[in-house]
């Protein structure tokens, strides 16, 4: 295929589940001309409490159903994938693969003033330590301080934005964070953009919040210019959404908030295999 | 198989994940010489807020492979799988198959006396009026009156058995249910046992817990013996344990709450396809 045929190509966008959407949001504010394809493995979440073979496997399978839909370029919208399978998928694809790790990491380190940068984020992604290496390869001086907030992603999910058990839940998390001086908090799961003003109000003024979504895009935007493909149509680009199970009672609530107006969502089967078709007769 | 050879075979349980060895826990202490088989779909928890043919596909497949291990009986230890799964596996499986509910309403409908029971689960149950349904065949007089508590399993997995936030949300999800006069509270959750102390301090004395773990090791009991199924050594049973992925943080709390002592835990995978070995060139 040409670089101006790939360039038509849709930009293939996966998650766990539902959070990459504010990714989806960040990147169709920047690149409104651009197709979407957003694949959420909702079959199979969360990422964030399982383990490395687990979340490359399922990685693997999802990018797979994504350069099946002819993606031009992958966004892992997914902190945890990202943490974890990133290397796995870049050994496997050829086209680019974006995670959210890199660039969260170089926009921690520019706007951190005294070096103490706070991370949060799932299990599995504070286990990795990926942002720590990200943010020391880039300036060796900053100290990372990590907390995993397990509990975040059940409170977005039930769209407890402001709910006092979710304030209760922040400081618990943060306040030792607050108490270490850091003066940057990467938001270092894809949900945690819905929860923006929340963490604001709790970590006060003083604490830069680095959202994971936005530099991604910004990211996104330049490696279709570097590598010439961006989709020069004169229209506005579509977003087509799949789920791998149908039932996601936090879809709804993720469509309205970030203004995305989803009209309609398609299923994909990322099948196990059918040890079940032998039934052993006893 | 003779049934003198199949009695000898160990009693497969599954879960979507840990909450199940409450189920575990309860046959142990009612049949101290039956081996036990325990698999906990870890890679794939929770079912809880997915759709039926998700939850019927991931249940064939984990009972597929509890039948390779050559289970002379399965118990559904889930009650989301109970729920939505139960019939699909009666149809594929030849072997006795036991969910939690059947023997739970039971329960229910011997402990109420004003005939107003409440119960709690994750969404895909009390959407699937599993418990309504089999409450009501055994008396239709009786008014079932439930409530989804989808954040309770992830305050559980965190250990938060005693935390304010727990009893907050406990209010939050009961307090209705006690306004409404139930006398009865079926905890339609494997998860949920663990949660038994702080749930009678926050709904009183006067309303009768049902344990859906203990009332299922009953029905376990009884078709063991009525098929002439009981292992007879003289001997203690043993406890093996699998799960589909390796890093559950709960499984230690578990293991310690429930006395289990647990030694090794062995990993069992279920694979998806391997769409990805056929990475797309551009």
């Amino acid at each position: 295929m040409s670089n101006l045929n790939r360039a038509e190509q849709p930009i293939g966008i996966f998650d766990s589940g539902i959070g990459g959407l504010t990714v989806v949001r960040a990147i169709k504010d920047l690149l409104p001309k651009e197709d979407l394809f957003y694949l959420g493995d909702t079959a199979r979440l969360p990422y964030g409490n399982k383990d490395r073979l687990t979340i490359e496997r399922y990685s693997l399978e999802i990018a797979g159903l994504l350069t099946a839909e002819g993606a031009k370029l992958v966004v892992v919208a997914c902190n945890t994938a990202s943490a974890l399978a990133l290397p796995r998928l870049h050994e496997v694809f050829r086209i680019p693969i974006i995670g959210v790790i890199e660039s969260g990491a170089r926009a921690a380190v520019a706007h951190s003033r005294n070096r103490r940068v706070g991370v949060i984020g799932t299990r599995a992604t504070v286990a990795s330590r990926a942002y720590e290496r990200a943010i020391q390869t880039i300036d060796p001086a900053v100290t990372v301080l990590s907390q995993a907030c397990p509990l975040l992603v059940p409170l977005i999910e039930e769209g407890m934005f402001d709910h006092s058990v979710t304030i209760e839940m922040l400081h618990h998390y943060l306040d030792p964070l607050i108490a270490e001086r850091i003066d940057t908090l990467v938001l270092g799961c894809t949900h945690y953009p819905l929860l923006k003003k929340t963490i604001a109000g709790v970590v006060g003024d003083e604490i830069v919040l680095v959202d994971s979504a936005e530099n991604c895009a910004g990211q996104v935007v330049e490696v279709l210019r570097d590598g010439g493909l961006e989709n020069r149509a004169e229209r506005p680009g579509y977003l087509e959404v799949a789920l791998t199970d149908s039932s996601n009672p936090f879809f709804k609530t993720a469509d309205r908030v970030l203004e995305l107006n989803i009209s309609r969502v398609q299923t994909r089967i990322v099948q196990g295999v059918t040890l079940a078709a032998t039934p052993v007769v006893p």
